[in-house]
């Protein structure tokens, strides 16, 4: 695991500085991370990278070396300096388990620290819960339209540098995927991998029929056999049904063809046919060009003959959104041991932030366990579950529910406790295995590819009583300035 | 550094092992790494990752876990995992400096080595190379867009994981940005780091002003304060003023605002008018909101007042074209000690690659070293610039173009020599300023962001004879199997 301390803004370190000349370095402070719109026009986002920010944290501290960079850029104190080497992570972190489903606004993770730890760990946070959340939830969206057939990723080649790779094809496992063509990734989070022959196998031999002979001789019982690299209906298929006999001769059934160019819809309707008609209905094609959900989608509607799905790109990268937005905002400053609340205004109301130490619950129908709304509180307000609760739209506030017959789960769980993981560690399977719980929760409205339901996420009535007397009481502030 | 070596498809690892119990493993085979496409529909592309690339092969090897991981897999056999215990490169790769301005279909890379080794090493290059090209060629049209202005990356919190932010800051100065917000980049590759405060240190405090006065204390002499927490005009700017004049009285010149939201034309404007009656002319506005070379573009036209610029998710993640789609493709096998061209045929015509052991040329003015035109040819062919050169359209051939007073460059260089590593290491700082040479060698047109005129790349006569003679006789070989 590499050391990822400096893997941050340098204006963490200055204001950590800045904070330690005003002797105030450490005031405790809160900040919530959060985003404030899904990915991909999707409804929901799939929270992952949870274990990588908990390696990160367990691992943070400056080496020597670090030091004597920090103080090659003249800019930091040496008693600033002496004490980072001393620097250990003793704040709480609440936080969603990974895998869990969540919405605009909530906070994913709710950071208690001295404000010198909280600024250092900022960006990281970010870096990692953003991007790994994005895949995950992108991989939901293809899987989501591939309808049940297995979708494998397949897009380190493209990703954004190795991290991208390797946590790219974790996050896609979790969002849904089966398996991964990264053998790294495979090997560090135990993923299932898989993997054939390239276009340049066939090249190397002299025919397609020889390099398709060689291949079955290697794999006779897991043969596979890329079909497009000549052409794919007259050439490859052709030769592919010339190994598949020999090798039913032997005695072994062969798996499958891959078509990775051309018309697929088209192409994939024939081979079937040609697969069909020679006796190999049970060999599978997997497709593999180009792919998204919006794709798959369509060649789904066209009645494409397709039994598994390669994504490469536009999964590794999520091409069509290529980052989620996620920040993290001050919401509570602790003054002689009192939490004050804090917010940021904008011109721009989606940007005002919500101010205090919040919690997160998640309202279920009691009879059906399907997921009806969030509500976003502070951490002192509880539920009575045996009593009818009335949530209200947080804009529109004469748009009303009430909910009687109903559960509540808190979403927020603790990660760090003064600095000590109390959070149970998660195997991808497992992380996996909960998304599939979760995504279960929610209506088939919520997972539409396109236009999808809005889900209600509102304020409890003392959060929106608290945000909006604090709106005023900046706004009053700012015409005093005038 | 990690150890990348399983950090490729499996695909690659069946296929060695395919060619291992074909006992083919050795023969000695040629790939090129080309791309099919510039980025961001700009006209050529900026080569980045190279000496990532080198690391990587540096630390090529499998380690005993590596080989353990991959018995467990049971896709291969004793033999062949005990070979790669022993695996080292030995293979030659020819390749462009890193910092090259390349065109679609010119070798960046060409690998000559034995399959086995060829193919191991397909995955990382092309992962390596396509993203940091990708990133340091949006910054380029990022830093155009600014027209002399100093652009700063400041995306780590958006990037695809940690490399992304790492490797992504590398690119980003490679490209042309003079510094970076990663601290960690900074210190790996010796960027220059840029910081000062978030919206959260204004917040921290009672209010804006003791902010500004306690960020002012901490550095006077680096005095740059962010003025849009609460109202730019109003507040922002008013109390920024106040700090300012009490640092003048102390004997300090305060360096700038930054602003980070709202409109950026008009309020630049009024900060400006703003600062420059209150007497601080020198003082410099950086902008930094969800900008790219377009909006820089469009906010110069309309006269904001910014002086510098601070760019995030849409440079670390090239938002608008987040994947360079770079391939590696077998273009020759060496038999009994002579190299048979090779290439894949395709439906699409711009998916045919061109065969042979191939080099790059390119041709320049000799009076003004701009650059006229690049030629793709065999190995073995020389120009004697003593001569005209005619070269041609590879489609539409009777466009032809005669070149009198020319130099040429050869664009490949060696960088390994059977496994020799023979290639000048450079920094960064050295990149980047012979990217800026680079450019220097373009004519205006081509650097223009939108719609700029196309870079000639033809193949020399003999090239385009034995690629056409080769479609021909493939073709000839389907037609024979119908």
């Amino acid at each position: 695991m590499r050391n990822h301390t400096l893997l941050t803004d340098l204006y963490q370190l200055t204001m950590m500085n800045g904070y330690f000349e005003n002797n105030s370095h450490e005031d405790t402070v809160i900040f919530d991370l959060f985003f404030r719109k899904n990915p991909c026009n999707n409804s929901f986002t799939i929270i992952a990278g949870i274990e990588q920010v908990i390696d990160y944290i367990e691992n943070l501290g400056f080496t020597e070396e670090d030091i004597q960079y920090l103080r090659s850029l003249n800019l930091f104190g040496e008693a600033f300096l002496d004490m980072l080497k001393q620097f250990t992570f003793t704040g709480t972190i609440y936080g969603v388990q990974e895998g869990s489903i969540m919405f605009p606004h909530e906070p994913i993770l709710r950071v208690k620290a001295s404000v010198l730890q909280a600024q250092l760990i900022e960006t990281a946070l970010l870096n990692m819960i953003n991007f790994q959340s994005l895949i995950a939830t992108k991989a939901s969206r293809i899987v989501e339209a591939a309808k049940g057939d297995p979708v494998f990723e397949f897009g380190l080649r493209r990703a954004q540098g190795p991290d991208a790779g390797i946590y790219g094809a974790r996050a896609a496992v979790i969002g849904g995927c089966v398996a991964t063509s990264n053998i790294l990734a495979g090997k560090l989070f135990d993923l299932p991998v898989v993997g054939t022959h390239a276009h340049s196998w066939i090249q190397k031999f002299d025919s397609e029929l020889e390099a398709f002979r060689a291949y079955a001789k290697a794999y006779p019982d897991k043969c596979l056999l890329l079909v497009d690299t000549y052409d794919t209906l007259k050439s490859g298929i052709p030769n592919a049904l010339t190994v598949f006999n020999e090798l039913r001769e032997k005695g072994y059934e062969p798996k499958g063809i891959r078509i990775d160019s051309g018309d697929l819809a088209y192409i994939s309707k024939q081979a079937r046919r040609m697969l069909d008609d020679a006796g190999y209905e049970k060999v599978g094609i997997v497709a593999s060009s180009d792919l998204d959900e919006d794709t798959i989608d369509s060649l789904k509607l066209q009645g494409a003959s397709i039994n598994s799905w390669g994504v490469g790109t536009n999964l590794i990268t999520s091409k069509d959104c290529p980052a989620l937005g996620g920040v993290y905002k001050l919401s509570a400053v602790e003054k002689s041991g009192t939490l004050i609340p804090k917010m940021k205004l904008s011109d721009n109301p989606g940007k005002i932030t919500n101010p205090g130490y919040k919690k997160v619950i998640r309202i279920y129908e009691a009879e059906n366990n399907r997921a009806q709304a969030d509500l976003i509180l502070l951490e002192e307000e509880e539920i009575d579950t045996t009593k009818p609760l009335t949530i209200f739209h947080p804009l529109y506030t004469w748009k009303k529910k009430t909910f009687s017959n109903y559960k509540v789960r808190e979403m927020l769980m603790p990660i760090y406790e003064d600095g000590k993981l109390v959070y149970p560690r998660k195997t991808v399977n497992e992380i996996r295995a909960y998304v599939r719980q979760e995504l279960s929760t929610l209506w088939p409205e919520y997972k539409r590819l396109n236009r999808p339901q809005l889900y209600k996420v509102d304020l409890s009535q003392k959060l929106w009583s608290l945000k909006h007397n604090m709106i005023q009481s900046l706004k009053k502030d700012k015409k005093d300035d005038e």
